[in-house]
């Protein structure tokens, strides 16, 4: 099982630095920003997250695999943008099931660190969405997480019944199966099906 | 005493959620997005305080109450955004009263965690006006706070007075009481008769 | 020693608290928003990293001195910007100055913390490249470390001189005078003969 999760994870962290670094290169940075941007899209989610819980250092700073990892995300997407571009609906699909692991593992560490199941759904969402508003802010755009695709709702969806399956004591394999099942799923068919949340209604004019 | 202070703090929560929220609802964000700025507003402020003197998990993530009040607020302007539009006037009001507490009770919390004055002083100023600045951040804008009403001047001489009070040993609730109505009527003032700092008078041409 | 590293540390940290006035003053800040971007360039960095170790409060917030003389680069920047401006080289020389001390330092400080070597030298690198960032979010434009002139990898090239220091146990001040000369010296190449990274090749279209 712990093998399974630390290969999803890094997958998951690798489709998240890609994220990143597609916003680098088209932003026109160099190689450097282009490395941030991929680390930030990685791992900013679960730094934020560490560091509200107080559980310093932040886990994607103590263990160099994430930094490994989302160098070569980066360095590769730096010399084979043109690649990564073509295969763009794998790396969203990647990219769903990195969500779905990170907001189930963001949401265990926060009940494990005593929060209660509200901060927990938070603090899931936010290891699952925080990278990619990091991302954003870095290139000075609102981040299209407040725009799109149900992809903060699938965090959501997830965190939650993490929550609900600790509150009713059930066996936690299971529960993070349909956990993260629930959160993929619904990304993929918000992806697959072009779902969005409503925008409000009335405007400045 | 404390449920005043418990009353005023969730009406300035509400206050500064729906001034996140209306940034939101201008700026195009889905539902989810509008909630997240209305969290940010109301909440980040203190979260950072809480992250810098070390108490973690910050008391805005502990204590669901503040989500579910930036909810409601966010939810009230995405779905009435023309009837809050109208309301302006009294919402700015009801957002000095949360500056003026915010301000206060940030204050009085970095010193009982052992910080100086200055630092103290910092803080407090960052309780009241650090929401603000990251739901500005979060849609790409400079932040208003840097350009406007003196209202970074209303929280500093609030917090300015609280570490006084202290340093002179003077009762705390008289002393709460005047470093609010201070911060409040400047901010007050500032918004009635249009006061604003001096911007710098070189420009690069 | 101590009192020469205090003196450079004041220096750079004066330095940066320019590079952060004169972003303010030319985004039209009030006098509050150049103070405010005077000490997050100035301090930022310096508080990341601290949070991320968990070493807080922060010292640039324990320590009034970050502030004072942040406030005073503010202040001097605000009234005499043309004055300022003109001095334009030398203050990126004392920037450069600023760079390599913080990255030392930054860097020395997680090993202190017990953080392993590749940790080390990210947060020595955001020590010295963090306010800058900052800075830039603040003003909602993309951080200019990501686009130009080897700023960051000469910190980084500084924190990995004092990791390999450590590791192989070299004593202390040598290398730091080493690392700090390898930093400052990069830097001011870049800055003398306009040294860049690569961009990436490909683009949008």
């Amino acid at each position: 099982m712990n093998t399974v999760i630390t290969v999803v994870d890094l997958v998951g962290t690798f489709a998240f630095a890609i994220s990143g670094a597609t916003v680098g290169v088209r932003n026109r940075l160099d190689l450097f920003g282009v490395l941030v941007l991929s680390f930030a899209a990685a791992a900013a989610g679960g730094i934020t997250r560490d560091v509200l819980i107080g559980a310093t250092p932040p886990v994607a700073l103590a263990n160099w695999h994430y930094l490994a990892v989302s160098c070569v995300a980066g360095v590769v997407t730096f010399y084979r943008y043109a690649d990564i571009k073509r295969l763009r609906n794998p790396v969203r699909v990647f990219d769903a099931v990195g969500l779905a692991l990170f907001a189930v593992i963001g949401t265990l560490k926060a009940l494990e660190h005593g929060l209660g199941p509200v901060a927990a759904i938070l603090l899931g969402m936010l290891s699952g969405i925080g990278g990619g508003i990091v991302r954003d802010v870095l290139v000075a755009r609102t981040p299209v997480v407040f725009q799109s695709d149900l992809y903060a709702i699938a965090a959501m969806l997830g965190a939650i019944v993490v929550v609900v399956g600790k509150a009713l004591d059930l066996p936690p394999v299971p529960v993070m199966l349909a956990s993260a099942t629930l959160c993929f799923g619904l990304r993929y068919m918000a992806i697959r099906y072009d779902w969005h949340l409503p925008v409000a209604p009335h405007r400045d004019g």
